[in-house]
């Protein structure tokens, strides 16, 4: 795909040229990035805050398909799932260090985009890109992120602070990643086919921008923080919201009801799930890569959090001998199970 | 050569079953990690005292060669490439975290083998393992490390506090990683020419133990505080002595004078680069891989440093229009230069 552009090899710049060169237009923001690239290791300051730390590998062929995924969307996204186990502390994300093994079917000028993907998530969440590593790889793309931020000891979100009675809450709409991916793995076969056939996405941006491009939610942190409540659990949606949920449950050793007709489902993820003959709710339930913040809170707060329109209250949790149970649109009791997204079964 | 043990294939673990499998046995000795492996991030606590981290990427094929690496010393090696990060700032590491992607030819036997060697360098070096990602590979073996420490902020060395007149010391002896790494190759390819000939390394053991099972000088950082020597600059040796000493000079925009007669080199280095028809003193300035510290001292800590058995004083430290230059063994001066070690160009 980079046939027709300038095309330079990157061997031409050698491991600290292309470092250099990435990220000579990053910019330390944070008063905690004491020194970022260029020493053996970055110093952080985070005077009495804890420091949080959480890491991610993603492969090419096992996370992300090039064949639909444009590398400026790569980049912005392999950063936010990581910033999404930062915010899932109720911590604020400061750092990252980006390690990339590249193939030399990619010239530089891919590198460069897969950088500015970077650099626009670190430029509009506010982190600093201290530190990595870049490789040659004989194994396609490889990138491998690891985030890091604070927070006062007393704010910190564990999974397992889950109580009897909490309500069980999560942000934004689930499912949608996952119809996406579907979406961009029919117009790939249909291409692959017949390669006259340009894909049609035309209207389905939205779930196309949930698979491509996630955003992690800072923002819910912020207005948690705002609405004066600390989470009594809280955890991230990455592999489906089944699965999130029973790892609560398990880590706070208590049961839980959740309700079908509470889980949050864009109209376009409902509609397009029914096109292709999915369940929405299996969606929701077992999708993954939606990013969003599961946690319970208070009963307490309920008057609080019921107005946040990006909040949904969708269960709450019970005694841990009533076990996790789905309470379906037809009031039928069914025991919940994860299925998740497994990366070792799964292969885009 | 997993063929005739007992294999278990990984899918049947599932990602956090085999998370918790490889990590089950490792145990927490640090006070500093709050919050280990578990939750969607780990909590750390460094109290008033600076962060450190740094990352590294270690490819198959490009960082290792399963044809003569084993993997117990690959888990090792990994992590010691890391920790040597920390200590190259004068800082304690504490934590690390590890993420690998593996392809399906590895059996569960094999992981466990290489998360031996990384639980034998936790052990021995007092780190805690406290994150980390587990994918499948569709590419070999992929392991990403980043290692977490801290230090007093007066106690950090960069790498541009060299100034002139000052010592320029090193610890160990260099180019055994890279003679080793010859060895282990001419085999490989006497091997593969005949499988029924067996390599012969005997005697070999140093070389192609610094090559296979290099180990980071904590003790070096130890012994400099207990000398009450705090280095005016430092930076570890992996990509050859030459490439590190410019990284030094340059960041602290300064010249060099280096002599050739004070690289230490072991004497089975010596003996084996002559075998193989290589010059000892080049293995020792472009081999890398040999994970010394190079660092700089006042000239008032001569006194107490030249006693220390382990550190060599090989140059000083000059003002930065005399440039870097090599004084041969025949009092011939050239310019220093750098080849390190490309993980662009080599393929091993």
């Amino acid at each position: 795909m980079f046939e027709n552009k300038g095309r330079t090899e990157i061997e031409q710049l050698g491991e600290f040229g292309l470092i250099e060169h990435l990220t000579k237009h990053f910019e330390i923001k944070n008063s905690s990035s004491v020194k970022g690239i260029g020493d053996d290791a970055a110093v952080l300051n985070f005077e009495n805050k804890k420091t949080l730390i959480s890491t991610d590998l993603l492969l090419e062929g096992i996370h992300f398909d090039l064949a639909y995924t444009p590398l400026k969307h790569l980049g912005y996204k392999a950063v936010q799932v990581n910033l999404s186990d930062i915010y899932a502390m109720n911590g604020t994300a400061t750092q990252i260090t980006v390690s990339i093994g590249i193939s030399s079917k990619f010239p530089l000028e891919a590198v460069e985009e897969l950088y500015q993907g970077i650099s626009i998530a670190c430029e509009k969440y506010g982190v600093d890109l201290v530190g990595g590593d870049t490789s040659s790889s004989k194994q396609g793309l490889v990138i491998s992120v690891t985030s890091i931020g604070f927070a006062e000891e007393d704010k910190i979100c564990y999974r397992n602070g889950a109580q009897e009675g909490d309500l069980l809450c999560v942000s934004g709409d689930l499912g949608g990643a996952y119809i996406g991916l579907q979406l961009l793995e029919r117009e790939k076969g249909i291409f692959l086919e017949n390669p006259n056939i340009q894909p049609d996405l035309e209207g389905k941006d939205y779930i196309v921008e949930r698979q491509l491009k996630p955003e992690a939610r800072k923002d819910i942190v912020e207005a948690l923080e705002l609405m004066k409540i600390k989470p009594t659990s809280m955890i991230d949606v990455s592999d489906g919201l089944a699965s999130e949920i029973l790892h609560l449950c398990k880590q706070s050793n208590k049961g839980c009801s959740l309700y079908e007709d509470k889980i949050p489902i864009d109209p376009m993820t409902y509609d397009t799930a029914r096109d292709f003959g999915l369940d929405p709710t299996v969606c929701a339930l077992n999708g993954g890569e939606d990013y969003e913040l599961l946690f319970t809170v208070s009963q307490n707060d309920f008057e609080i959090i019921k107005n946040n329109p990006d909040i949904s209250i969708i269960g709450h949790i019970t005694e841990p001998a009533a076990g996790c149970h789905l309470i379906s649109k037809s009031q039928k009791v069914h025991e919940l199970k994860a299925q998740g997204w497994n990366a070792f079964k799964k292969s885009v």
